[in-house]
């Protein structure tokens, strides 16, 4: 049998709805609406000027909504593949616990072992990276596929394969 | 100029001397005196029966003493190396905090980029490891250092060189 090829999981922008969870706070915490279809090629610090704020607040990432069709998918691939969550939460302390128990709530079949919450990326290891940032895929050695974020949308993408949904990934990896 | 070489570096058992750490604990908690020199050869889990309360405890992880020389070298090593801290935290997710703001205090030289706080450390890659658990060392690809603590201290080591101390460290990799 051959063995399980390692897969390497994004939290925020993959798994975590961390878009939807901006627009939440800057609505609830200052009353301001700004609509997604707003965002396309815009960089994520210009899209959500009080982001740095937001992120620092209790919760933002321990109720941060769920990418539709993560649950479901990841579920699969856990079967298949050797899946490490890897999360660059450590500018954010406060962040660790958090999404330490969104992961438990939302993704209970992922063990502690198979979570890594880190600085830079660049240390990890694997055969494929599911990532919607360049700072992440441009230096991991394996198959590395962009999910689509606004941030990302308008860059017209030759290095890395993209994927729009979980529903991609799934056609491609199961 | 060649690149930095990368350097994983261990938390427990590397820079933070978690022996006396569990010493201290059964001492305050439980009234119990353990002699170090008592536990050479001894698993961790035998040596400390209690274990598993004490890392639970709130400020196990944010008070534990610092290995001797740690500091002094690994600031050293961090102008050489490409140093990155990787402690296989994620068991207890209520030592996250604690560490990181541990490095915090006594490591102000390493920055968040470089801090990995995982399950299993299968995930990570670079050159050389220095770390007190087969575990962990087994699984790395680079040069292994296998740090003398006493659940090792009686195994004659063949596969990693051993290092007895920091100064050891320092006269290797310096």
């Amino acid at each position: 049998m051959e063995p399980r090829k390692r897969l390497i999981v994004d939290m925020d922008g993959v798994l975590a709805d961390v878009y939807q969870q901006f627009i939440n706070f800057e609505k609830r915490e200052l009353g301001n609406t700004i609509l997604l279809e707003d965002l396309n090629g815009v960089d994520e610090v210009k899209a959500f000027p009080n982001g740095e704020k937001h992120v620092r607040q209790k919760d933002f990432f321990r109720t941060a909504p769920i990418i539709s069709g993560a649950q479901e998918t990841l579920k699969q691939l856990h079967k298949k593949y050797d899946v490490f969550i890897v999360s660059a939460a450590m500018e954010f302390p406060n962040s660790l616990q958090e999404k330490y128990y969104w992961l438990e709530e939302h993704f209970p079949f992922i063990s502690w072992k198979q979570i890594v919450l880190c600085g830079y990326k660049t240390v990890v290891q694997g055969a494929i990276m599911i990532d919607d940032h360049f700072k992440n895929l441009d230096y991991f050695e394996g198959r590395t596929l962009l999910f689509t974020q606004p941030h990302n949308s308008s860059t017209h993408e030759h290095s890395h394969e993209r994927v729009n949904n979980w529903e991609e990934i799934k056609r491609l990896l199961l």
